[in-house]
């Protein structure tokens, strides 16, 4: 079964091989590349490696990558590297940097295939470790390809200015129900595709404290566009995205060591981004699909992590919801610099951080450019990309 | 199975029992009520008779109903009457206004207890409309019982002011996800609970006509609030409501006979609801539970009838989503008085109809507080309630 699985998925040209770049951030080997084999091997992957450099990170063979550790970052980014945090997984935004491609699929290192239904009897989840990877089914008997279901979200329309009850209009056997109006249903491009987790769901610390033994098993087949003007919140265990439409909004904040702040990396990026795919009148999906998200983190340590967070986040959803861009703000870069001007001029009092963070966000801009230079100017070696 | 089946259904104390009125609208005799019995038959049932008030209705037997036609409608609400439609199903909401339970469930004469998996082999549909009710399961193997999930959705609080990436936070399993704000986790009371249908999905008619064969299959199994500030079409199918929060707000317009559109009822409603509701801090839900969709009606008539409200409702779509109510209006019935004021304001332009729409808004919240006296207040015979 796990060979012929394999064969079919690698029989057909996988979608968009060449545009599209996997960044994975870790601090461990990537034995769990194995069980998405016959799904990303024809991609290439961009692994960027959190905490300790000297550290060696095992790549399965057979995978076509580049790795980046901390000394590459510093190397790299020259001063600028100091808005790519450390020691948390908040450092992937790296990979989106430098990725040349124009989609980018991220995911955890503790994610797997989805399985379905889930806690079938027949699936021990133990054996799915090993090489022998059983791909289960959807309810429709069609083999889960997460990456597959992300490339189809982000090539087909959004709806983000009205609400569509049927979910995704453009999926098979679905459309616009009566009342829709006409003029809107062209869409919009979609710049995000977020995905959901079955099993261990991701909860804050104090749920996870709170519902030690909730595991996600239900199976939602929808993919919906969060509609214009609402705020959510941002996982990265499974995002793809456009990096040309909406990359430079994909910063991932200052969290881990000398913050006070952590696991808040995705959910910053995240009402970022929404604010400014809002304001360009571009789209953001989340539903379908499912990755298995294997072990829960330790709510002690994300507590910890958290703290700050939950309280700050209490003032930082009405900034995001009250946030308006002007209308000269036409590109992704200049919205996310304007957005660093009101956080500076508005969450600073919140906390001191925040003043640290919207100089990181200017930063990151800097960095962006430097590494992906706006067509017809030449990047410097050692400075931002000047125009021809 | 069946009887057992009907026989678990009522021997639990049905919900809310003494507190819901189901309300449908019919031309013809009720025989569909036999495939609801197990479910219906514990509920009082408004039954707004369409079109000629000579011809009698059947309804079968054990079912405890009250039964309004056009001349019970002329009689109890005299020239205000002229607010309820004539041979359009618009008029069912003569029934939300004379109820006098807190509850309203309303569902069409072709709509059936739902079946999954749709397309099962061992259901023939057609032996379904005999008095033999083969109740089928949803995926969790249970029982669809759709009023049961609509009261337990509008039980529930919603959530209008965040997105929850894991759809309904309320429901066994489900929480909300990190990043989800926790002063926003006590949630709004819910006002509407709109559901879906499988089988004939309610497409308009230039959709009918292109896709003649397309059934709605896919069994979404998710509840979750339209989030404020969004607009969504709401289908008067399979709809429940809470008539205190927003019975007043649930008026179907003018169609039908007379008049120069129809199937847009049910829309008007939702967006003025919708507006409504936001203002007041009220939340929306739809999704489950699905009602089986029998029969489409004939794309061809129902063209006639949506001809104008295809351009209309390019105009009326901007119109909602740009409406906004004073703060003094801080009940369902005054935020209705604005929202005509500005129909006639905004939309006379458009077509005199709205400006005949407007006036019947009026009267609609005239006759709706003349049933409907304000608690301190005595109904007059025969005009609005009075004070004490």
């Amino acid at each position: 079964m796990a060979s012929s699985t394999a064969a079919a998925a690698q029989a057909a040209t996988p979608l968009l091989k060449d545009e599209l770049d996997i960044v994975i951030p870790t601090i461990r080997n990537l034995d769990f590349l194995e069980m998405w084999r016959p799904f990303f091997q024809p991609y290439h992957l961009i692994i960027v490696q959190d905490g300790d450099p000297k550290k060696t990170i095992r790549v399965p063979e057979g995978f076509d990558y580049e790795l980046y550790n901390r000394d590459d970052i510093n190397r790299i980014l020259g001063p600028r590297a100091s808005c790519i945090s450390f020691k948390d997984s908040a450092c992937r935004c790296f990979g989106y940097m430098v990725s040349k491609k124009k989609y980018i699929y991220t995911i955890d290192d503790d994610c797997f295939v989805s399985f379905f239904p889930p806690f079938h009897p027949s699936i021990n989840f133990a054996s799915v470790r090993s090489v022998s990877v059983k791909v289960a089914k959807d309810p429709s008997g069609k083999d889960i390809n997460a990456l597959e279901q992300h490339i189809k979200n982000l090539l087909s329309p959004s709806t983000p200015f009205f609400f569509n009850t049927l979910y995704d209009p453009y999926r098979d056997g679905a459309d616009f129900v009566r009342g829709y109006p006409f003029s809107l249903r062209e869409g919009a491009p979609t710049a995000v595709s977020h995905g959901l987790w079955l099993n261990i769901p991701d909860y804050d610390a104090p749920t996870q404290l709170v519902k030690p033994l909730e595991r996600n098993s239900r199976y939602v087949d929808a993919v919906m566009t969060i509609p214009k003007g609402t705020l959510f919140p941002m996982c990265g265990m499974n995002l793809a995205f456009d990096r040309d439409l909406i990359g430079p909004a994909m910063y991932f904040g200052l969290m881990g060591d000398g913050q006070p702040i952590g696991r808040y990396d995705d959910m910053w990026a995240g009402w970022c981004t929404k604010v400014i795919t809002d304001h360009l009148g571009l789209g953001v999906k989340t539903g379908l699909p499912y990755i298995w998200h294997s072990k829960a983190s330790n709510p002690f340590v994300n507590l910890k992590k958290e703290y700050n967070g939950i309280f700050w986040q209490e003032e930082l959803i009405p900034f995001f919801q009250s946030a308006s861009l002007p209308k000269e703000a036409d590109t992704v870069q200049k919205c996310y610099l304007e957005l660093a001007k009101q956080v500076r001029a508005k969450l600073g009092k919140v906390d001191g951080y925040f003043n640290k963070l919207a100089d990181s966000m200017v930063t990151w801009i800097e960095a962006w450019d430097q590494l992906n230079p706006p067509k017809g100017a030449v990047a410097t070696a050692n400075g931002t990309a000047k125009s021809k």
